[in-house]
């Protein structure tokens, strides 16, 4: 099956030096959303992927979205792109971004951030390598090497990369729903390469993520900051109701102790449990990325299901409180904890932010402060789960075995990656996402890489589930 | 007795608006100690006090203290004055602070701070007005106000002006020692004219102060912040560890937790019961300067003993955590609680720190955590209490029913001005805390102000202090 596959492997290794030089290009342009300076960068950026994509036969829009939230700043563009117009074939809707995190030399880079560096073992250092400048690259040298190979391609592709998805995706939402009738209304799947492996060796498909609800606690009494010598002792401090509310919600293990989360989780069935045994993740590998073995579970399993298919609690910290290094001896006025919890399946938005309201308050009222307390959500983004047996995550999985010879993991992860519940809900369709890089890319950290092996190899991989996804039957 | 007084405190009403203008220039020199950029006002705030010192007669030295710690910036120099040597009279040294709290009229002023801005009902508006300027220029006007009465200036006069009060009054420790048996060495007594009155209406003599140790709590795991989709359910969060420890310390009620504290503190003899009962201090007034009616408690004598002669607890906040506005969804890696405990008699440093140290070690230990934790004080200020009976407060007390027509409560003041320790330690002499502005004056808030009749009563009464020192017999 999918036998032009190998003439199309080796021009993807014939092209490599090409494929690379195409990378070293789009690192050199420093595109950080996150940083007002930058954007004409960023819009550089678009307007390279636009190049680029033009000149290998795509029709491209560079889609305007106004101005950033609150700024008088024009948003960077959102490429919206064509391959191909064959009502016979399938589909595909593929989405990535061409932003990058901040990042300077000083972070403690060991070699300039915005200069894709190669090193012996293979590693392309640089940010946006991996996140997600190379699988959004992916595509565009997929496409190219079956023109140069000569191997009609596939499927239609459709394309949407943003430039503000390491800055909230500021725009992109509306974009989406409103065209999921329009531009994006002949998808018949959609694959989202913006994730990663779950270790090093083994790739994986990804077929579920946990929402976050985001709360916020207020705490306020004085009418302004005081001074501890003078009030303390005297006045009901609101750092005190805080801190013994925040203590209330989880323990040193990680126990939510809210009534009515847990209850709201879909129980784990024999056949759910087998799954975990075979999945490649060592308790090593976490215990590196992590930096330390303070972990709350010593196994595989109860550490996998932990993050997958548990919900978790973590308190961020505190605004409005002294925050600073050395002293000061203020009595904070006002005080708002920041938590989140880590929602999954079954659990419901609304029901779940009726149950930490209430017990905040109840804990609360039993401080019998006379501070007054405000709790609320800040944000919800539901969790989401695809069916993995659909096509498009078995033509991926024929794909991998192909590429990489080993049938992928299916993995979940423990964050959200809110565009992906936003592709399936304004499309309808199942969406799969596919990760080029590894565990230790470091995305959003000093020394980001993507290997030179993830890379080459990902573009077939990408190429590859194209193929099957044209011959993957209908179900 | 005194009878000179009369004809002095004319002389201070006759010369009022010369003394007010004088408090105009001073709060015209925007002499913040805080900010690197002011150090040239500040020096120049000094220059003007020693030129204006010079003027009136007195032998004067600018002495410098060398560079501010961890800087090459210059430390503004301790103006260090002598008026009067007479070996038959009292000798008495005073100290003030010539530097002013940060001051932006777009930090909300009504007026311009670094202008002195006379409003009907007498309230003189301006950065320092209160807070130190005022009561520095008292000593000078009282000088003035004598030279030119022909009264014979009733003691020897030492003075230390320093520059760095607002800002740790770095350098000044070690000046007060090496001094204590040099230019402070005929010091009988010292005075202090850096604090406020209880309320608005009635004057007091300061006698106590709180100490304060202030604590650090670390807690620290992964060797970098994580991200809570990623680890959180999965990781032990030093967050969780540590705000369950912080909720131990103490309860909404102010109720310090920690075993040994309780303990060390003096008993209340029912003498000193009766000494509240007396003191003008109103709840209403408590409200008025707290913003709101979240008191502990609701009567009088609780909150001033709660205030005085209890110890109390106060968490500031932590360093490490999320402390923005908005949500940001990090498991910080490190995090440092800060606290301090405000301690009193018999309340020993060491005692505290072995009492603090071990509870939050036993409370971590029983969490099971596998975080790492460090507590340790990072500073500790002793309490003072000087007797009462000391004529140089009998002296105080007879100038203020002079000068106010009312006797003077006896106060003493929650917070610490380590100055006055220093003093004590150094001279071995009894320090007086003589205030000159009111509760509602707002030392470190906008709109600080003295009212006009605090400047020019308050001059009377430092004048006249002096003469009754005088003639005060030795006790």
């Amino acid at each position: 099956m999918a036998p032009q596959l190998d003439g199309y492997f080796q021009k993807v290794d014939e092209l490599s030096d090409k494929f690379i030089d195409r990378l070293r290009q789009a690192v050199a342009i420093p595109s950080v959303s996150a940083e007002a300076a930058r954007r004409p960068d960023v819009v550089r950026m678009g307007q390279f992927l636009a190049d680029e994509l033009t000149k290998l036969g795509a029709s491209v829009e560079l889609r305007q979205l106004g101005k950033q939230e609150g700024t008088d700043l024009d948003l960077p563009p959102v490429v919206l792109a064509r391959y191909g117009n064959d009502k016979s074939k399938r589909t595909i809707l593929v989405y990535g971004h061409y932003d990058v995190q901040p990042a300077q030399k000083s972070d403690g880079w060991d070699t300039e951030p915005f200069e894709l560096v190669i090193k012996e073992d293979g590693r392309m250092c640089g940010r946006g390598s991996t996140d997600d400048k190379g699988p959004v690259l992916g595509w565009l040298n997929a496409i190219e090497a079956h023109q140069v190979a000569g191997i009609d391609f596939p499927v239609n592709l459709l394309m949407c990369f943003e430039g503000m998805e390491e800055y909230g995706s500021d725009g992109l939402d509306d974009l989406v729903y409103a065209e999921g009738k329009g531009f994006f209304a002949d998808a018949d799947a959609v694959c989202i390469s913006d994730n990663y492996w779950l270790g090093t060796e083994k790739p994986c498909l990804t077929y579920g993520l946990r929402g976050v609800n985001y709360y916020n606690i207020e705490v306020s009494g004085p009418g302004a900051d005081l001074h501890s010598g003078v009030f303390g002792g005297t006045a009901q401090e609101p750092m005190t109701d805080l801190v013994r509310i925040m203590a209330s919600l989880v323990d040193s293990e990680g126990r939510i102790l809210i009534p009515g989360i847990a209850e709201q989780v879909a129980p784990v069935t024999p056949d759910e449990e087998g799954l975990y045994d075979g999945i490649s993740f060592s308790m090593e590998t976490l215990y590196e990325s992590l930096g330390s073995k303070t972990t709350i579970f010593d196994d595989k399993k109860r550490t996998l299901m932990a993050r997958w298919r548990f919900p978790s609690l973590s308190l961020h910290g505190i605004e409005g409180a002294f925050s600073g290094s050395g002293a000061k001896t203020v009595i904070p006025a006002k005080v708002i904890g920041k938590f989140s919890i880590r929602t999954v399946p079954n659990m419901e938005i609304e029901k779940t932010n009726e149950a930490v309201v209430r017990y905040v308050e109840e804990v609360f009222s039993k401080l019998g402060s006379k501070n007054t307390l405000k709790v609320y959500p800040q944000h919800c983004g539901r969790w989401w789960v695809a069916s993995p047996n659909h096509w498009n995550f078995s033509a991926a999985a024929k794909a991998t075995e192909r590429v990489w010879g080993v049938k992928p993991d299916f993995t979940r992860e423990g964050g959200s990656i809110p565009v992906t519940l936003t592709f399936e809900q304004a499309t309808g369709k199942n969406v799969l996402l596919l990760p080029m890089g590894s565990s230790t890319d470091g995305a959003h950290s000093i020394n980001e890489k993507l290997d030179k092996r993830n890379y080459i190899e990902g573009i077939k991989l990408l190429g590859a589930y194209l193929h099957y996804v044209a011959e993957e039957p209908m179900n």
